[in-house]
């Protein structure tokens, strides 16, 4: 067992609350199961808080924000100075994801864990431990002291947004060149998977990037020697900032006990090293949608995770995360306000004559 | 053609407001494409409504409510009585589907359109054709009269929720036996596909009732001698008045041009039949989840359509449909309320020294 799992052991499961649920939303006025995915969200939703009737109220997306040492190796499709840009646009709420989390009514909580460059805006939350990662294809993305800062800063967050009352998080991400990183590591806990099964064209990649960006994958790999290796090494030399705050938050919601929203391949990414390193987080973790990005469903496949939108979204930001909570919320609806088959009038009172 | 396609022809797609809201949606500040289905919904939206920047705020689901004379045969898991109880509670607001449409915030309205016997409430709106249809193994569910009638019911209703100011039409039912029907309607019209993997176990059938349940399909399309028949005469012959009334918003939702929403296995047999009388039905259809039942598939793939939820469900009463408006509005706000790349500021001014 790691340092990490010793550090912030999961905070258990209810298996009383989920009973309860369960013996409740049987006697619902529905054939056993014909809700399907909203009766097992409610059920998971009980376990985690125990409450037979859980509630996922007050919803936030944080966004961890990071620069990739790796886009001097031209594998992404923007420049790295986008990374502050978008990081921008999301607080003023502009983009694909911030204007998702206002229609569902969601907060968001944006993370300057490692933009190289300073952006300046009231609600953006300063957590840098550097000026983005190192590039993976000459040296390591970062130290394991800083990789260890980085996770800390993901379970501070969860900490904070518990306190604040958020009863669910969403994660998310921005950081230009994070498809490369993902696969990198990818494709470092999947030796067994051949690269070109894993790799996508990330925002829109032209072929020659694209050939580029398997290449600079390959390299990274084989020069840290990470295939096969344990999963905070391959965070610490071939992952980001982004991904390890990320690894964070999931490693500290299964610590507080909160449910959590998996977004994208990034976002799926940073779920599976979490897991790796703890596999109890598992039992925290709801899959929203499944995205394009090839290595997406291995991670998702060897989870066990139901991803219950079907989109072919592949923006990241933590998009995925608000069309999940209104679903979760739909679950509580239907756990909590349906009537019972105790309640029903089976009399035939309720029959008049008017054939 | 069919006498329906010529009384009711479609409405026709703005091409021109397709254009302008894909030219409007490629400047937003995302990658081309990466919201996905999100932005295929947007475009669909403004084709049908003329609008490039498309709004489904005034939603509606209308549940069709009528009985099945093939009850008797012992196919389904409640009794026929359940069918005119259960819509008194959807009335109510206590079922799976009325609790997911106040969630959302949109309006049910309920038709008894051949219940068998009488429900007493306020917001029912009455245009029973009959009490029930005829037992499909002994004889024809209805006559070519009473199909007519019953599309027709369907027809008005969109033409009435339309002038109310809906924007989009969810389509669901309440009817004990119409996954029975349903699987008679399409093994009639993919006489290709083993009825084997047709069937399912509906609402939650024992072996036996599913053995006798196949049998009975056997026996109604073979007595009736509807395989490979045309559409019409396999709604009128092993059909149900449910079926015809949403048969009829499908048509009505194309000739009045507004957006439909398809719910699970028999709303999809619905929209099927629909299509195979007037193939342009299909530009108004939105696929919500994929049902549990194995002959939605074979519909949708057939059709073309993309359902965007995978939640395992198959409740039916149009408890899809309530989701799916969620990601109709998401589809919107994206569509109208994103920065473009036009409005972003480029200059780096944003950029402040705090490394």
């Amino acid at each position: 067992m790691s340092e990490l799992t010793n550090r912030w052991p999961v905070h258990g499961l209810s298996e009383e609350a989920r009973e309860a649920c369960e013996r409740h939303s049987d006697e619902l006025l529905k054939p056993l199961g014909s809700l399907g995915q909203l009766e097992v969200i409610a059920k998971r939703l009980a376990a985690i808080t125990g409450d037979p009737n859980p509630e996922v109220k007050k919803q936030i997306l944080i966004i961890m924000a990071a620069d990739n040492g790796v886009t001097e190796e031209g594998v992404a499709s923007a420049p790295k100075s986008f990374t502050a840009l978008q990081t921008l646009h999301i607080l003023k709420g502009v983009t694909g994801a911030a204007v998702l989390a206002r229609h569902q009514g969601c907060e968001v909580r944006v993370v300057d864990i490692g933009i190289d460059g300073g952006i300046s805006h009231p609600q953006l939350i300063h957590a840098k431990i550097r000026c983005g990662t190192g590039n993976i294809v000459k040296e390591a993305a970062m130290s394991r002291e800083e990789m260890v800062r980085a996770i800390e800063v993901g379970i501070e967050q969860v900490k904070l947004v518990k306190k604040a009352g958020s009863a669910v998080i969403g994660i998310g991400e921005m950081g230009i060149g994070n498809t490369t990183t993902t696969t990198a590591i990818v494709h470092s806990l999947m030796p067994e998977v051949p690269l070109d099964r894993l790799i996508g064209r990330g925002a829109g990649l032209t072929e020659e990037a694209f050939q580029r960006k398997k290449q600079v994958i390959e390299q990274a790999v084989a020069m840290h020697q990470v295939q096969g290796a344990d999963p905070e090494a391959v965070l610490q030399k071939v992952g980001g900032l982004d991904i390890a705050g990320m690894v964070g938050c999931y490693l500290g919601a299964a610590h507080y006990g909160m449910p959590v929203v998996i977004d994208g391949v990034i976002s799926m990414a940073a779920a599976y090293l979490a897991w790796k390193i703890q596999p109890e987080v598992i039992d925290y973790m709801f899959a929203s949608h499944i995205s394009e990005e090839p290595c997406y469903r291995y991670m998702q496949e060897a989870m066990g995770l139901h991803p219950v939108l079907d989109m072919n979204m592949r923006l990241g930001e933590g998009s995925g995360c608000p069309l999940m909570f209104h679903l979760m919320e739909a679950a509580c609806r239907i756990q909590n306000d349906m009537a019972t088959f105790a309640d029903m009038d089976t009399s035939g009172d309720f029959l008049v004559d008017n054939r």
